[in-house]
């Protein structure tokens, strides 16, 4: 591929299914110009309940797909998977690819000045306990109190972000790290931006809650940079985007329509397992 | 393959995950001599909130690894795939297939007083309106009233059973329901036995509550003595039950060991998407 091909190609971005959305988001925000190409595996979402040889396997056939779309570089927008495939596909692809979960833990490790941070996640990504090991490999004498909470993604899915048990499961899971002295907690999970606030109500002001999303597209920023490929070419409107699903595109298209900040027309199914 | 072997032969049962183990139990309980294959998708579970066109596909993989098992009969422990899949599949493969759906709606029509019988199920099940046209296809006279109580699943499976919150959902997915005159009420989702005496606490003795699996394993012993296809042959020890999953073999084990009357030693997995 050319350089100047790999300017104009696009940046491709995976997650299990919709929350990965919350990462586009962001890369939306701090990089304008590039052409993104996204794919969330509705067919096979949740993927923090899944084991490590299954994710993996997920993963590498979604990277083959993203693969045939040309990308420059790819996201991959979902804790799950960065916590337990990032490794494997890394050295399996000559492409770039970034995980959130770095991104995450750097951002922590910079935000809290007690030296103890929270973690919350999936069952797969607190089991896996990867943000554990990268928080230690950037300052080992910070302390990292590990959460899963399984049931925050199907509350923010089946739409109960408002009712009332959704403060009462809230409470029921970050109990316990509330009464710990963390000064700074993880959102591990491409899904808890989107309880966010309620989440922030409970902790309390003094937690600085850190979202990955926004370091992760720092990351990225700076890859392009320093490997020349930044697209500096014309602008174009919102067809610049493109959707991918492995089921369900209409339920798909109207959730991203609530997170992204414009709405998408057309969203298409793939039959990933083909990859 | 002669009818000899046919007597002797397994018989199939899969579902999206645990829940179809509720139906299994059944079996044993009324068919105590058969051998059973039993295929969890946990790779790919839940159903309840993906498509047609996806659990079609599912259930086809599925069925061709059952058929590799030599299996003498099919059912599809999952009321999702009942709904979604049994039409298709059993035009396709020649080998009999029972769903759970037409099994229960038959129970619920005998045991309706005022011809007022309520459904609650997955997504994917209620949108699909097939317990309705079953229904009306025995009695058009009967007022048929579906509820969609897609939380009701990872509250089990994630060990909530217990939690007040648990109650909560159950009065908020239930209250409509309950205001309506129903004298029967269809558990129209593999999981909700295991909510079962919460739920008839909640509704009331008025109701009865009908669990598809006790007619499902009738209608199978029904169609293994029509067919001559009942094993006749000596009762073995627990050997004869296999299970099989698509991920995460020990989690499932673990439930399982909760549900079943006797322990399972073993889960192998398979890699279904090869099928």
């Amino acid at each position: 591929m050319s350089v100047e091909c790999k300017r104009t190609a696009p940046i491709g971005v995976f997650d299990s299914g919709v929350g990965g959305l919350t990462v586009v988001r962001e890369m939306i925000r701090q990089l304008p110009d590039e052409n993104i190409v996204y794919f969330g595996d509705t067919a096979r979402v949740p993927y923090g309940s899944k084991s490590q040889n299954t994710i993996i396997r997920f993963s590498e056939q979604i990277i083959r797909f993203l693969k045939k779309k040309q990308v420059k570089a790819i996201v991959i927008a979902c804790n799950t998977a960065s916590a337990l495939a990032l490794d494997a596909v890394r050295d399996e692809f000559d492409v770039p690819i970034l995980g959130v979960v770095t991104p995450g833990a750097r951002a922590a490790v910079e935000a809290t000045r007690n030296r103890k941070v929270g973690v919350v996640g999936t069952d797969a990504t607190v089991q896996s306990g990867v943000y554990t090991k990268i928080i230690h490999g950037m300052n080992p004498e910070i302390t990292v109190i590990e959460k899963a909470c399984p049931l925050f993604v199907p509350l923010v899915e089946e739409g109960f972000k408002e009712h009332k048990v959704t403060q009462e499961i809230i409470d029921y899971y970050l109990d316990s790290i509330k009464k710990t002295d963390i000064d700074a907690m993880i959102l591990g999970c491409t899904h808890y931006p989107l309880l966010r606030s309620k989440i922030r109500a409970y902790m309390g002001e003094k937690i600085q809650i850190v979202n990955p999303a926004y370091e992760t597209a720092m990351d990225l920023k700076k890859l392009l940079e320093e490997r020349d490929m930044v697209n500096d070419g014309i602008k174009e409107p919102h067809s610049r985007y493109e959707f991918f699903v492995s089921d369900a595109a209409e339920k798909f298209r109207h959730f991203a329509n609530t997170v992204m900040p414009f709405d998408i027309s057309t969203t298409n199914v793939v039959n990933i397992e083909e990859y």
